[in-house]
């Protein structure tokens, strides 16, 4: 098959990520804050807990106090006051003494560890027997443990997930800067394609590429800016492209993967404000015919038509591109998590690109199957039924039946 | 280790999760339903596309034109004028004639087939030239080849993917009937709870929990509705915990796991209206004293008070509950896909109950490393370093360095 144009290596395609601008950044309240990105480091201004505390039901000891304790030969301690939730215990721990205390508890001056309940019995109001010799801090979160003050608990770049939300709650902090969800423009070309809403004449389609594109932006954590449908047409189209770079982080064209509308995609943006192209052509299939330009710092991407094929350019080459643009650090070298599987016929591939085939996983007794989607690539079923895409590299020529791959999961 | 209390089986806990109640439903757009759960069934009103379509630019043909055809003997074909994009060929395609069209292009009548623009060279204005014989149906896409008319394309349960959103634009359905995101009430408790933005006194600690399970409500699909710390006292929980079950599809208490508390706890889900304690204890590590109850048809939990503790509940005992309220079809039984990881040290592990160990990956040459994370479940600090979780299961004493574990990805 002849190439129609020099592809760029995909390793390439990634080495432009740090050309692009990262989107502003806002402060906002934790509750809403998982899923974004933090835009500044956060050390701790306290140290977390405030003071020793009991991890069991039991009682508070000094340690030394049960040293050499067994069934056979109890310790007898003497019993004071239960310490009360939320409130700082009043007696202080003497050796020889003990207190009762729950989980969560604040251990008295002078109490190193717990003596679990199941040790231990009240032998009278004042008696506690004890039939095991306790570890000084057994049982016992001492201050400070969790978090010391003054340390760097969370770093800029981080993508906020529960449990970092629980760290700042645990800190006090209950607003928190972010970098603001990348506005993403996402504009359908081409002069078949008609609204949704619409029954389309002869020759045309619905517009489907708004829909996934919209919806792999949000689920990715952007937020996505309509821009319709537009024409074949050099006027129409570069004055939608103008509009859409002022008032996004980001711009999605797809459609027009055709020989002369390709060409008038790349005339539009060239004629956009600094604009430069820096891939034309990718080494994958699908998602061959994809262009990437930079225009004044912002990605302005040309996808291919078939909807198939611009979900799988999105979620393997866009995507690390909107992750920088939301902030996130360094996230194009992050493990990337894979299901593993094992494939259910052989599969051909041809050498030279990358084929990223869509798979549907079934779970079986020896582990998941992986059973090829068969399908055009213009088919938006196919993806339906796909769970996955397996990746077959450029110098693989196919994959036998039997082998193990692993699976990006969509 | 005595047990306080006879734990119930995973199995068993699961086996309850048909009786609950599932949120109700509306009918949103579709730019809004990626993430959310349909709530019937949906069938295609029509062939998609509907008409053959190209897919790749070249020469719409009668593949019996080029019977034959070859770089020797190559046949020639009259040329008619361009297939325009969007609009019907008003041209019919006769044996021996060929027309200009692009991908995506609607076939002419006659033709059957696409000659690739490479196979083919225009001799002069009314000739083609086509070097390769074309197969019936070759780079097309027949009527209703993507999804035909009355074929039922989703099923009620599905959660949407951008694909899925997609194929109802394609049909043409612009609003789909979802199931409502399930409302969870969240209630901290405990005396020594303070709100996070106060300065803790000594003995308290701040309300970590409301704000990890609300983030994990938020990022499962679900809506958080906070009601804030309650103290430890009947007659204010059971008001609280009423009125939570009244607005909302799910509640989940968390705190109060030491023994005098537990029990209120029990004593109050008790007092709920039609409430039933379905489950008290489960044999997991973090989270044996989890407390399960049905209210009405509603869940309502009590989670363990520490936060690693609760977060490690909420992910692999509550979430498939929530999920079910969510309207999802049969969740629990889907592939749970693991990342797989060495791990990079032994681990030990008490039999007869599933221990949850926390993990940080590291990605090596030889792939992914799991290093257990060592800390007291108590400190929110591990699960922040941690991205998941090693499940070893009851049956198991433990796991050496080295072993090959799947990790449950947090």
């Amino acid at each position: 098959m002849k190439d129609f144009f020099n592809v760029t290596p995909l390793d390439t395609v990634f080495s432009h990520i740090p050309l692009f601008s990262r989107a502003g950044t806002e402060s906002i309240d934790i509750l809403s804050a998982v899923g974004r990105v933090l835009a500044e480091d956060m050390t701790s201004p306290e140290d977390v807990p405030g003071f020793a505390r009991a991890t069991m039901d039991g009682y508070a000891v000094a340690a030394a106090s049960t040293f050499g304790a067994s069934e056979a030969n109890p310790a007898y301690l003497s019993l004071n006051s239960l310490v009360a939730m939320g409130e700082a215990p009043d007696a202080e721990i003497t050796s020889g003494a003990a207190i009762r205390i729950s989980t969560g508890g604040m251990l008295p001056n002078g109490a190193d560890s717990v003596v679990m309940l199941e040790y231990a019995a009240e032998i009278d109001a004042v008696t506690l027997e004890v039939y095991k010799s306790a570890a000084p801090g057994s049982h016992v979160i001492t201050r400070g443990e969790d978090v010391r003050k003054g340390q760097q608990v969370l770093s800029a770049g981080t993508r906020l997930r529960p449990q970092e939300i629980g760290l700042l709650a645990a800190l006090g902090i209950a607003r928190v800067p972010v970098v603001k969800k990348p506005v993403v423009a996402i504009i359908s070309t081409g002069d078949e394609i008609v609204a949704i809403d619409k029954i389309p004449g002869p020759a045309q389609v619905r517009d489907i590429n708004s829909y996934t594109l919209s919806s792999q932006v949000t689920a990715g954590g952007g937020t996505a800016l309509n821009f319709g449908i537009v024409k074949d047409n050099y006027d129409t189209l570069a004055a939608v492209c103008r509009q859409a770079l002022e008032k996004t982080d980001m711009v999605m064209l797809s459609g027009g993967s055709s020989m002369g509308v390709r060409d008038l995609t790349i005339d539009v943006l060239n004629s956009l404000p600094h604009a430069e192209i820096l891939v034309h052509g990718i080494p994958i299939s699908p998602g061959k015919p994809t262009i990437l330009a930079r225009a004044g710092g912002k990605p302005v991407w040309g996808l291919p038509g078939h909807a198939a094929s611009a979900m799988v350019v999105f979620d393997r080459v866009v995507r690390p591109f909107m992750a920088h643009v939301a902030g996130m650090a360094a996230v194009h070298s992050d493990p990337d998590y894979r299901a593993v599987a094992t494939l259910s016929r052989n599969i051909a591939s041809a050498q030279g690109r990358t084929d990223f085939i869509r798979v549907r996983l079934q779970k079986t007794d020896s582990g998941l199957v992986a059973e090829p989607v068969l399908g055009k690539s213009g088919l938006i079923h196919t993806m339906v039924q796909a769970h996955g895409l397996v990746e077959i590299d450029a110098n693989t020529e196919g994959l036998e039946k039997g082998a193990p791959v692993s699976v990006i999961l969509l």
